[in-house]
């Protein structure tokens, strides 16, 4: 395989971003299942939604650069929430579980936040500024995703699970 | 596996990011020399310098908490850089190279990040101030090097990577 140009390497990038929110998107139901705190339970729900969208712009992105939607298996997202479903699946008490969730839920978001930084910044540097502004929303979106769930674990659910 | 309490939570977040960073020492000096950017060069150099200073930390913070220093296969680093592998295998044009090589990096820096500051938040909750202290030592050096790696690619490498 050859990448001469940074657009392809951009293109690559969104594939693979791709396949981690669409990985994401299936577990993501099962983690608010397993959350016992009522505003983590409805972060993961409102966050359900937010990956459909977010999977949408990416499909968009593709059809701006001329390209068809396509998914590159991501290993980081597959090791991230291989991780995550064990934790799921530990005998913890709720509150443990909860801090657990969170925590696991701030690595996919730190993965997510990196790799739209990433295909921002070369969208820019190639001229994609339409693509820049698309999935700038996504990165904006994850940003604060992973402070709420910051707030969340500051706020209270640490101390319970003391 | 029973885990009732915060702190076997982050003893055993512990082990996974001592897995990590074992798993990033090896990689680091490839990455260093795949990378063509002196300044790249030279900061990937500084930091396998500085993760087996990160390693030796955790070992400290295990026994602090009456530990014995142990790994737990960390997934996500070894899906991260499993993908880094592949890049650098990737025939590219050097500057397309040093611009995926940050990538690589900077998905590695965010994974640490998060967990260290997990560790970090959930050390402070259950009184482990003198880990939080230690290994916020560490989640300080891997923010600087995730925002060395933006000012580099965004002053030139992406440029030249077009």
């Amino acid at each position: 395989m050859s990448m001469t140009h940074l657009k392809e390497a951009m293109i690559d990038e969104m594939k693979d971003l791709y396949s981690a929110e669409q990985q994401l998107a299936e577990v993501l139901p099962q983690m608010a299942q397993k959350a016992t705190d009522p505003t983590l339970k409805a972060g993961f729900e409102k966050h359900a939604t937010e990956t459909q969208t977010q999977i949408g712009r990416l499909e968009q992105a593709f059809g701006l650069l001329g390209e068809t939607p396509a998914a590159i298996t991501c290993e980081a997202m597959k090791g991230i929430l291989k991780e995550g479903k064990h934790l799921m699946s530990e005998d913890t008490s709720p509150e443990v579980k909860d801090a657990l969730l969170i925590a696991a839920a701030q690595k996919v978001e730190h993965y997510e936040i990196t790799t739209y930084g990433t295909i921002c910044t070369w969208a820019k540097t190639v001229g994609s500024d339409d693509v820049k502004e698309l999935l700038g929303q996504s990165l904006n979106e994850e940003e604060l995703t992973n402070q709420k769930l910051s707030e969340i674990a500051e706020k209270g659910i640490n101390l319970k699970a003391v």
